[in-house]
């Protein structure tokens, strides 16, 4: 069963909850942005993604990325369904009109994206990077760099990379050897090797251009030492470039997507940003790509939820109890189904309540006119995304893997489809950080360095925003109270035990992600107005997910008696 | 890296902290096994495991299963490695001598099966079912059937199947369709359609016995109408059978086991054990079935562990909190990775001893010559074997993927081969009953139509095995008391809704399983004398996994309350 997004959930969240519309067209550049033309963009982004994407799925991943000599074909039918994609603008949504873009909210491209993944994250893949890249380039490339790619990456034209990765460096990108010597003409000469570039070559356009994360003679050991090259495929002058895709990754899943291992050699390039300050180039676009991938895992559990969904209803099997009569239930009836479901359901509304806000304010961060808005906005967006991107993939797999179980046995068979999300979701638990530094961001380096006041005031904000006279805000306000002292917590042991914040950082975020849930279905029932298709999760995501707080709670807190030296208890 | 089974690993479990050899030398069939032929054994079993079944488990998985014209070819060098198996003597380890048999105890089998699943899970399928076949017949079926198929099978000259599912009977066996109508010559004529039968069809052996679940023609409707038939692929004539593979399934994993849809049109078969008895007689076997599947999971995650652990040795990235010089430290140093090795390995060694104690208990049940001691041994088996087969293959499954963590993206490249233990151990949670059958089985069939009574009984004997002066002794002490009460409390507020047990069910069987293997640390703590191979995932295990004991205990508590009236708190 194809996937085939819901617009109409999705503009209940963003409208109704979040009035995002409200807040947009407070942003100078989106004065127009109302309701109307949220809806119609969503309308149509859910048609074009159910009709020419999700189809594909399959497909793509039977037949996978075919390497030869250095080309890659994409699966049948992808490079059609690109150009489709290209040509009714998709990639030009949120880019700049001065570039060609339609200047659409970001968070717009994000709901785009979180239905590519449910519907097909192998196509999916290639132009993820369209707007991380366009960005970089934007804010970081020279005027000359601009003017030759801003509008090609804009339009989807040609399609760009992000090669950071090499074999001896995954999460210690200080550890990057490839080398960039500067030319006489202004150029660079890279030569090196990187693994996992996603769409590193493919079919899909006539060139390709790579952000490569390389180091100059003059470097100094470990990160700082790091430049960001723009390198393409085919050079200005139509020649070739000296890059190859030396192989294609067998893969657990994301058959359809060409993980290539890369060998640049003496290739051209031209310097992105500063010299050594490659990093704090390509970290413009992070908090981006971190919410694109955990809405990658939002997505993948919204298409095996409602796979799992439609076979509940359809397969019957035994008598659930209560039922009346000896026929076999609809086996969505027994109880067991019906929590997996609800509860899933539970976490797919409840993180993209999250994940749809700070969407918004990405949008509020980057166009705000108020230099305080931008920096509140900014504050939420670096706090949260870490959460979020953890907490949504991790779930995306696990919730991927409860909706298998729905089919029985049927599940494990590929006709069914669901198993394939289990395959294809499972690389957004490792990709743009693991969630293991995910965890680490939050706490060492985003959470400590105040001692916690940056997320106090985050949380704050959200208690705020909650009427202690309804059971659920009131419930949700203990929580973030007792996330805030957490936070507190922490940062006052800390001292006593250096590794301490290294050991709770994945418990403290998990908590952190169920007290900011419980938060996002306090919003949404206030506003549901006790419509069954939202407060069913809500309950069943409040009686089986949220017992997990207390536990983490308890777990960091005697880590952190303990560091401090205090008789655990 | 394939996997090496670790024989000492399992000698300490089964002769140092269960006892087992002494065990088994009561019962008298086993007089003669003393411990030095446990090692010998174990010793062999792991050789072979290591030498001739590990190293076909990724070419099994890339090259798959051929279907071609109603035939199945198995991956190279699955034929050659079946027939060292069976020239090898292992199919034969725990048959009666009488048939051929090594009359060695089962609960050997049962570890040489666990290791199997760790290398070449694929490859188990096929004898994976022998014995249960073999017990069903000898128990079950008629003088001629055993003279003419027991030796067979005993030697694994000829594998078995089990026939159950259909298409439209999972879950329910009681929507069986096939129909087997009695002829003349006392032979049984066999139609009907069945689906996910491994090993359906193969090129392992030259005849394979098809034991399936049929409908008689004046069969009552549901699983009291069920009958269950022997039906050879080649008749004892040589004339081929009608029984024909009409597909194999393509799966998720599991790629080098054929996985048929087969077709029995018009087959010739026999009655096995009484009309409308067949769940009875298939039954006999489901107890060793379900323990096997259980250390399925433990194999699985025992062999995704040692890929990770050696990988964590190995890789560097980053400086670990604490460490000195700026080296990046190998990456088993850092808090989240250690984290996720030393629970992983909890769960193995906590669930082994649990599951051996089990194949020890399976072996009293059968030979003890005392019936008390069968009965209770028996009691054991009933009530412990669902608890592992849910959790250990849950855990076998999610453990796997903690593993594949540890990689980074390399997890996802098939490459480093951890990714496929995740594809291959998911379907052990599907398949002999799914795991929320299994809670059900456990909770509604088992514990409550004695009140918890027998229940209670196993939890008090595991009680009064620990020493209550050690503090990890009083702990697990401690937490199953509060099993044994909260079995009453369920008891107490089912009548008040009927639903409740099933609402319960998967909390209630983590709860068992989290006080079971505290009780099992304790016990292996208890003798392991402080050496840091136990302690320390002993202590891991305890602060990481088992604080999900308080957290389940309070969810179905809380159930209770609300089921009978009282004010949730």
């Amino acid at each position: 069963m194809d996937y085939r997004p819901r617009p109409d959930d999705t503009l209940f969240l963003l409208r109704d909850v979040l009035g995002a519309g409200a807040q947009l067209r407070r942003l100078p550049p989106f004065g127009e942005v109302d309701d109307a033309l949220l809806a119609q963009v969503l309308e149509e982004a859910g048609r074009f993604v159910a009709e020419v994407i999700a189809p594909l799925n399959r497909p793509g991943d039977e037949a996978g990325c075919r390497w030869e000599a250095g080309a890659v074909a994409t699966p049948p039918g992808f490079a059609a369904a690109y150009r489709a994609f290209r040509e009714a603008g998709w990639p030009a949504l949120s880019a700049d009109p001065e570039h060609g873009g339609q200047g659409l909210p970001a968070v717009l491209e994000a709901v785009l994206y979180e239905w590519m993944a449910g519907a097909n994250h192998a196509f999916l893949m290639a132009p993820g990077l369209l707007h991380g890249a366009y960005d970089c380039l934007r804010h970081h490339g020279s005027a000359e760099l601009q003017a030759r790619y801003l509008g090609r990456l804009a339009s989807g034209e040609w399609l760009p990379t992000m090669a950071l990765t090499e074999p001896q460096a995954g999460s210690d990108l200080g550890l990057v050897r490839t080398r960039a010597v500067p030319q006489a003409d202004g150029s660079l000469r890279v030569d090196g090797g990187k693994i996992f570039i996603s769409a590193g070559e493919h079919d899909l356009t006539e060139n390709i251009v790579h952000l490569v994360l390389c180091r100059l003679p003059d470097a100094a050991p470990g990160p700082k030492g790091l430049s960001l090259a723009l390198v393409p495929k085919v050079l200005p002058d139509g020649r070739r470039n000296a890059v190859a895709c030396e192989r294609v990754e067998q893969k657990m899943g994301l058959h359809g997507s060409p993980t290539c291992a890369m060998r640049f050699d003496g290739a051209t390039g031209w310097l992105v940003g500063e010299p050594h300050r490659g990093l704090a180039a390509m970290f413009v676009m992070m908090n981006a790509a971190r919410m694109q991938v955990a809405l990658q895992g939002i997505g993948h559990l919204d298409a095996a939820w409602q796979q799992a969904d439609a076979y509940a209803a359809e397969r019957r099997q035994m008598r659930a109890p209560g039922a009346s009569g000896g026929a076999p239930s609809a086996i969505a009836e027994h109880p067991a189904i019906a929590r997996i479901l609800d509860t899933q359901r539970g976490w797919v509304d409840g993180a993209r309540l999250l994940a749809y806000r700070t969407g918004v304010l990405l949008d509020v961060a980057r166009h705000a006119g108020d230099a305080q808005a931008r920096d509140r906005a900014q504050r939420w967006c670096a706090l949260v995304t870490p959460v979020l991107k953890a907490a949504c993939t991790q779930q995306g797999f696990d919730g991927a893997s409860a909706c298998l179980q729905v089919f029985g046995g049927h599940g494990y068979i590929r006709e069914w489809g669901v198993e394939q999300h289990l395959r294809d979701v499972r690389v957004a638990m490792l990709y743009e950080g693991t969630n293991e530094i995910q965890a680490i961001d939050l706490l060492v380096r985003k959470i400590l360095p105040d001692r916690g006041a940056g997320f106090s005031a985050v949380l704050l904000e959200l208690r705020d925003e909650l009427d202690a006279a309804r059971e659920a805000d009131a419930d949700a306000q203990r929580r973030l109270a007792q996330l805030r002292y957490l936070a507190t917590s922490v940062a006052a042991a800390a001292p006593a035990r250096a590794a301490l914040p290294y050991e709770v950082a994945d418990d403290f975020l998990r908590t952190a992600m169920l007290a900011l849930t419980a938060w996002a279905w306090a919003r949404i029932e206030a506003v549901a107005g006790g419509d069954p298709r939202w407060t069913r999760p809500a309950a069943t995501w409040r009686r089986h997910a949220l017992p997990e707080f207390d536990m983490r709670l308890a777990m960091v807190k005697r880590a952190c008696q303990e560091a401090a030296g205090a008789p655990p208890g």
